[in-house]
């Protein structure tokens, strides 16, 4: 076995052990060290560069290494073995994935404020929030040599004679504790109970003195970031909440390459682990130590995730996803409880799936959708979700029409060499003087914060600064010289947002001439699915009453930048509203809710799907909007007019 | 770290490692060396002796080994801590108790006629040989760009209209196959199906090309022997057969023993392991090695066990079972699942239990019960199960009383120095001569088959016959001389029943006073029960009309000789019956038929328990009854006659 060491440039270090001739790529990822390789390790994408920093590795040449990058040491890690002891020095351009767990996250104000009136707005849609689960405190009598009932017997009497059901369920979980809790609580206890209709079923037994705890997990398995919240299920106060990188991004930046990845001899078992071993298990363990609740007392989970993540999340193979007909094993399903997924709760607890409606439209829209209320409005509205997979819905209470495109993980700050999650020290906000092409900056955070990296809510407003002061072309090359315009000796062009010493980084931030191109990649795949899903319908921006805006993008999303780089339509700024992480919210209304769960169920089953790789002007409309603002200027009548 | 090396008379070797001052028989526990410890390990039975053949222990000295023979060697070993790499004798007493696993060894010609014999008598009292799986072949649309919905809802449909049910469930071991199954076979498939009313549960999914096979497995879990058998479940046809000694025996030979060691830290685990993964997944392995099924293809099982090995089985704790009000968990329970136990079978497949009725009347009697057809007839019969509990079931079609004793592991040959089960090698029935006192043995096994122990059968033939030679006296000490009669340096006697150089056996195969006396506490428990049982009914042994005795005893149980030792009731001969391993043969009825299932429930519920322990004359009864035949000469007036 040789020692392969990972440096950071934060100076972490990560040491691993392989066998002689291993794949260094399969090493990092064994070890968890998360290298960005969106293409999966098939050496095309050009992504999963390291640097030599000792020692050596048997690495074959490749197109995207160029004779002098190779001479200083960059190889790439899926087509190097490791043939010795060596050193490995992971640039920021990858270590930016590595998961970045963090507790309460979704704290600041802003968020906050917007997740409560999503809830009050799904509320107001006449949506009971009130669940299936209750604790039932029942005293019984003790047994005695003149009543000899056994256990089990003795306590489905009591739940039967305490809930008024003529069934009751006892799960083995409980029959295992049952003699224990009893005894030592003199047949006094408090059952944790889940009730349908004539049936209760026992979820947990506690005895009378423990603290009843009946709470719930709502997850968002997004394919670049999962967000989730614990709740208390008797009042729905949030007790928890937290966000990291989905583990899984090691194994490709967006669905596709996952899916390939999980084709592979024990890939499915991988991508299951990545997500529940190495994601959401740690991320569980930190808000249940954050907020003091015991995972057991976790009795109920939902989840809201595209098709893609729920059939890897369930270990259930999602190949069918990518294939024509393009058929997953489910939509819908309740067949699932916590202990077949090795998830650290309650091993009985139920999990919901926010359900899918095709396999590019899944549960993170169905729940998003709940979340946005467009379901119970006659305007016109039009709700996009921001994430690696962008997902629109268009329509009002008479209809809905979904659709799903692939923009990549620039919106949550993937793709973009200093790029981050809307955190603390995110660049949320940024404005550029035209001429001393000095930028002002808002940072994610306490009053002093300094600057980590940029956001995707920054990203939108840096390139349409950029771009307003002429320092880029409408295809986003630079095209002026400053102290803050750099080229590398490639040529490739950079702006540097924060100078190292200014910043809490270990290098200069800068948005660089390949992460505008990604990000315009990005922005223009949602706006030409936006074009083709209307033209569909035959309709026409303008017809547009408002545009919920969701995604991990961040609150401090500027809507009249986003237009101004063709992002979003050139319709009027009042008609925009960002609705936060409406996945998440849908999620969490589903699991505190009966009546949502069923009112997702409902929206889903009518909603039409549309697929856009079916429609053949999605290519030259996704082509055209790969500009500033677009091809054709005339969409962007405002912007003409300035 | 100290070597223990742990020698057997046969010759063979088991090392292990052991902490410096761990106890030597909890070295021997996790070392799966099987030394045997009736009293779990507190000093107090004196059983546990080994002999120490190198090295060093530090033992502590009790009465329960002579300053001579400690002198010699021999230790304790749960008073004994490992200091030094040592080698360890153990002797052929507890050796015997080593697990002897047997594939197939219910498959003598006579245990195969009882046990099809009890087959036809359950049938005859009209118990219908049906249960509710079946196998399901179905053939759906596939899917297209037409023909969207997702594989789990076309299954269900297919499934409601080939079942004509209306609520069809797919358990999450089908959900995660579904896919790549369908796709296989071209959506043309076979699914194992198990029907309850308007439901069906899909338990299994097969390509239509593969053997769909259903199985079954009933194993009836004995304190000190487990026997199993694997079925076809479409036709009852017996495709395995088992046995093995219970691997908990190295927690105590009776249940109160191993009771109190589940109650130590981790003990619950400790005891449900020894049965699961290192009694019952052997034997399952070894069984679907033997018949080639796969043991994922076993997906219903059916378990008879007294109460406390059904808890221990389970995982469940067992404490209240030996505690006043003497209150277990459970009767019955429909809460198990293979994949809950981590047993070797189809996840999802149900467990079904013998239902117990009491703390000291389990599911071997209640399926034993159904097996004996006692329940059919008008005849006053009684029903005796000869095992380490011994459990004897008295009544006919009109009322049924049961109770139990403690036998202790005699019947089965352990207890015994050269005990053994009724398998291949077993001395199963003997005469001897009065003037030579020289013996004539039966063997299990072929044509000349040399002896290796003795089994149940053989051992109250020896007794019998020695006392009717005048070889021992009523208390079962020797009283005559001869070559094969010795006496030890401590005075105990022995019959050598066969010369080392007859047998396949390391050393003379003989009865010590010890195995005698044993045996005579075994027998004197059986008989005091029927005593105390029939008078608590104000009934006399007269009044039965027939007697039916189950157990491991062996076929070869010769009932004169039984009665003579005053081991059964002296009445008319013809009224005894031996109907082999009814706990076995019932559970085998209630895995196959349903309604067997349902007769066992309701057997259960209209039978009722007689506490002995709660009755002030079963301890006279028993003193009176430890002498052969009995202290009172007068209850067995054949034999005076004589």
């Amino acid at each position: 076995m040789y020692k392969v060491t990972f440096q950071f440039e934060n100076g972490d270090d990560v040491t691993a052990f392989a066998a002689p001739g291993e794949n260094l790529l399969e090493v990092a990822r064994k070890t968890n060290v998360a290298i960005d390789a969106p293409c999966s390790g098939n050496a095309a994408c050009g992504k999963c560069r390291v640097k030599l920093a000792g020692g050596e590795l048997d690495s074959a040449k490749t197109r995207h290494i160029t004779e002098e990058e190779y001479a200083q040491g960059w190889r790439l890690s899926c087509v190097s073995k490791v043939v010795a002891d060596v050193e490995i020095l992971v640039p920021d351009i990858a270590s930016a994935y590595r998961s970045r767990m963090k507790v309460a996250d979704l704290g600041s104000a802003e968020e906050l404020q917007i997740f409560e009136k999503t809830k009050a707005d799904i509320a107001d849609a006449g949506i009971a929030f009130k669940n299936d689960l209750e604790v039932v405190s029942v005293v019984m009598e003790e047994p005695s040599l003149d009543n000899t009932m056994p256990d089990n017997e003795r306590l489905v009497w009591a739940v039967e004679d305490a809930c008024g059901v003529s069934s009751v369920k006892l799960p083995f979980a409980v029959l295992q504790k049952l003699a224990e809790v009893l005894r030592k609580s003199a047949f006094r206890v408090q059952l944790v109970i889940r009730r349908a209709d004539d049936l209760a079923e026992v979820l947990d037994i506690l005895s009378a003195d423990e603290k009843a705890q009946v709470c719930g997990l709502a997850v968002d398995i997004g394919t670049t970031t999962v967000s989730a919240l614990i709740i208390d299920m008797t009042d729905g106060a949030i007790l928890a909440k937290a966000s990291a990188g989905n583990g899984q991004i090691r194994y490709g930046a967006d669905v596709i390459n996952r899916i390939i990845e999980q084709q592979k001899d024990g890939g499915r078992k991988k991508l299951q682990d990545a997500i529940i071993s190495e994601t959401l298990n740690p991320l569980i363990d930190a808000m249940c130590g954050a907020s003091g609740v015991s995972p057991q007392h976790i009795y109920r989970m939902c989840v809201a995730g595209n098709t893609t993540m729920n059939h890897l999340f369930a270990g259930v193979d999602a190949d069918p996803v990518r294939m024509e007909p393009f058929i997953p094993t489910f939509f819908e399903t309740d067949s699932l409880y916590a202990q077949d997924l090795g998830l650290h709760i309650y091993p009985h607890a139920r999990i919901i799936m926010a359900p899918n409606i095709g396999s590019y439209v899944g549960g993170d829209i169905t729940a998003g959708t709940l979340a946005s209320t467009i379901w119970n409005s006659e305007e016109m509205s039009l709700f996009i979700d921001l994430g690696t997979n962008g997902e629109l819905v268009f329509g009002n209470s008479e209809f809905m029409m979904s659709c799903a495109c692939s923009a990549g993980p620039a919106f949550e700050g993937g793709d973009i060499s200093c790029g981050m999650r809307a955190t603390d020290g995110a660049i949320e906000a940024c404005t550029i003087d035209k001429e001393t092409m000095e930028p002002t900056l808002t940072i994610v955070g306490d009053e002093g914060q300094k600057p980590i990296g940029i956001c995707g809510s920054g990203i939108i407003d840096i390139i349409s600064e950029l771009f307003r002061c002429g320092i880029i072309s409408p295809k986003g090359k630079f095209i002026r010289e400053g102290e803050r315009i750099r080229h590398d000796k490639y040529g490739m062009g950079s702006y540097v947002i924060a100078f190292k010493k200014d910043a809490a980084s270990v290098k200069d931030i800068e948005l660089t001439e390949v992460d505008i191109d990604n990000f315009i990649r990005a922005k223009g795949a949602i706006f030409s699915a936006i074009r083709v899903m209307l033209g569909s319908l035959d309709f026409d921006v303008s017809m547009i009453e408002r545009v919920l805006v969701a995604g991990g993008i961040g609150s401090g999303i500027n809507m009249k930048n986003a237009v101004s780089i063709g992002m979003f339509p050139d319709i009027e700024l009042e008609k925009f509203t960002y609705i936060g992480n409406s996945s998440l919210s849908g999620a969490y209304a589903m699991l505190y809710s009966s009546e949502a769960e069923a009112k997702v169920a409902d929206v889903a089953h009518n909603m039409t799907y549309l697929e856009l790789s079916n429609e053949p002007s999605y290519m030259d409309e996704f082509v055209a909007s790969c500009f500033l603002p677009h091809t054709d200027a005339t969409l962007f009548p405002s912007l003409e007019m300035k």
